[in-house]
Order: structure tokens, then sequence, then C-alpha cells
């Protein structure tokens, strides 16, 4: 048993959507007093670390309303709901956003992005072998979504980290894991 | 100007709550379609890296709603809406959750958590010259808040992330960033 269990009293519905589904729980905590917790739930996502035979990383540049602006990520994208593990949203997510296949897919770690309201795992997976396919025999992206293909080497990466164009977690994870390989 | 922009069409309010803010926006695509597109704001947090002087590095265990479980995090917290910066927040949620002090706070990066539909920013901070104060001395905890003090060894934190007792995106960033620096 976990002693800072916080027990469900009731949990209301608020928004149920394609995306994300958000919940209002009232809980008791482990002095017996209540409180709010505001949960998000989402199926879970992958992030690939791909680096071509050339060794540079694979990256896509994508709009992101939640912030407002182009960010560069590594490629990157949710779990569907008929998908049986994030391995084959790996290889899937890989293809269909970089036209790349790969011999193999290293589990890397898996990590919460962020606790405090969500339960959003983020699967990393580092590609090996790397080969083009022609865009005519890879999987056709999502409609809705707009990406650019950029390839650096590590150090412009980091200067990309460095500038503020590489934000987001996963992306700044696999370049620290990619530095720490190097050494 | 951003090419790959989603310019709101409408923004419809779902929820605002005390942690975060739910919107569904219709955005127009640049290719003139529609999408829609389900965003969570949030104010922001901060992680602190703290290494004690005898080397170990300060985690706190405290129970996720969204996860269902406890886990090892560093500390950390939400940035409140009358502090002026983010280095406010992590000498104060250090000294709240951990009853340490530092003589310095050196900024290593931020990053947003998770960019498909959330603007929470992550700012991670390292404490320098860590002195514990007395509990009497210390800033309250926040009173729906149970945490248990763990201090590890770098080889205990990740023999901990290996266990998955260590999962989350922030904390896995400052091990992996600590490893790094101990090369």
């Amino acid at each position: 048993m976990d002693k800072f269990e916080e027990k469900t009293i009731t949990r209301q519905e608020i928004y149920n959507g394609k995306v994300i589904q958000v919940v209002v729980d009232d809980v008791s905590l482990p002095n017996g007093q209540r409180a709010k917790r505001e949960l998000v739930f989402h199926q879970g996502a992958v992030g690939i670390i791909a680096v071509t035979p050339e060794n540079k990383l694979v990256l896509v540049k994508q709009y992101r309303k939640a912030i407002e602006q182009s960010i560069l990520e590594i490629p990157a994208g949710k779990i569907e709901k008929d998908e049986p593990n994030a391995l084959v949203t790996a290889m899937r997510e890989l293809e269909e956003e970089t036209h790349y296949r790969c011999e193999s897919m290293n589990f890397i770690t898996k990590f919460v992005s962020s606790p405090g309201f969500s339960n959003e795992w983020l699967y990393l997976y580092e590609a090996v072998g790397l080969y083009k396919i022609s865009t005519a025999e890879a999987l056709p992206q999502d409609d809705d979504e707009f990406l650019e293909l950029i390839e650096l080497s590590l150090e412009e990466a980091k200067a990309r980290v460095d500038s503020g164009e590489i934000c987001d977690a996963k992306t700044q994870y696999a370049i620290l894991y990619l530095e720490m390989q190097s050494k």
C-alpha cells in the first residue's frame, strides 16, 4: 500500500476530446482532509532519436499551437488507440514524419512529461540503421500536420538549444543523451 | 512571420481551474483548412537540482494522482501568480520541500514539458552551496502536499531510474545532467 495514496471520492469529467480527457477529482488526503486534483489524461506518446549515416540528428520543425511558435523536435507522435505498443508507434511516426526507416529500435527510457497534472508517458527510442525511403513509398503524414525536416550535427543541435529553437523536454533529453554517448 | 502558423478562428474555454485552463481552438492551417487544437494552459513550474555537501542528490517522494502512484522527483513546484520570476519560485520550493537553502541558483535550461497540448514551461536550476535550516525556520509546506525527503548518490539515483521509481522528465534530465558533469 502506498502511504501517501490519495483516494478518489468523486470524479467529474470536464472534457473528453480527441487528444486529451480532463477530469477533476475530489480526493481524500493521508490526513483525512479533502483536496481537488485537476487531471489531464493522454494516451501517451513516443519520441525517436534518429541519427543518419552522415551522423546528423533528424529533427522536424512544426508549429505548436499551445506555445504559438514553430519549434524543432525529434520525430514524435501520439500512441493511437489501435496500436499494440509504443514500438509500433515509433516505427510509424519515424516513417510518416521523416521518410526514414530503421533496422532496429532500441528503447532508451520512458518518462511522465508533467506528473503534477498529466498521465502522459513519453517512450523514447533510438533508431538504429537508418535508411531513406521514397516519398511515394512512405506512410502519408497526418493531414493536419505541416512539417519541415532538418538534419543537424550534435554541435549544431546544441546551438539550437542555446538559441531557444529546441525547447521541448524530449528533444533536450535526446541531445544530452547523444552528448553523453559521445564522451 | 511563421510560415506554419495556425491562426485562431475561435477559442472555446472548457475549464478554468486552480492549476490548469483548458481551451479548444478552431484554427486555420497553412493550406487554408480547419483543425481543432485541444490546449492546456499552465503557469509554468521549476525543478531544482540540489546536491548536498555529502554529494547526495536531494529528492522528494510524493503521490501523483494523475498516475496513481508515489514517485521520486527533484524538488519542484508551480510558479505562483504573484511571483516575479522562476528563480524566486525555485528558492521558495527548495526551502518549503526540503528545508535546504542555497548560496546561489544556476539556471540550467528551460523546456516545454509537452508541446503537443500544453504551454507548461519547466525552468531547471542547480542549487549551489546547499545548507540545512531548521524546520521551525523553514517556509511551511503546502497543506495538501505530503512529502518524504530522500537523498541518494548518483549511482543510487540511476538505479531508481532503472527500477521505474524515478520516472518523470525533469528528474531523469537532472540525473543525466549530473552524470554528464561527472565525466
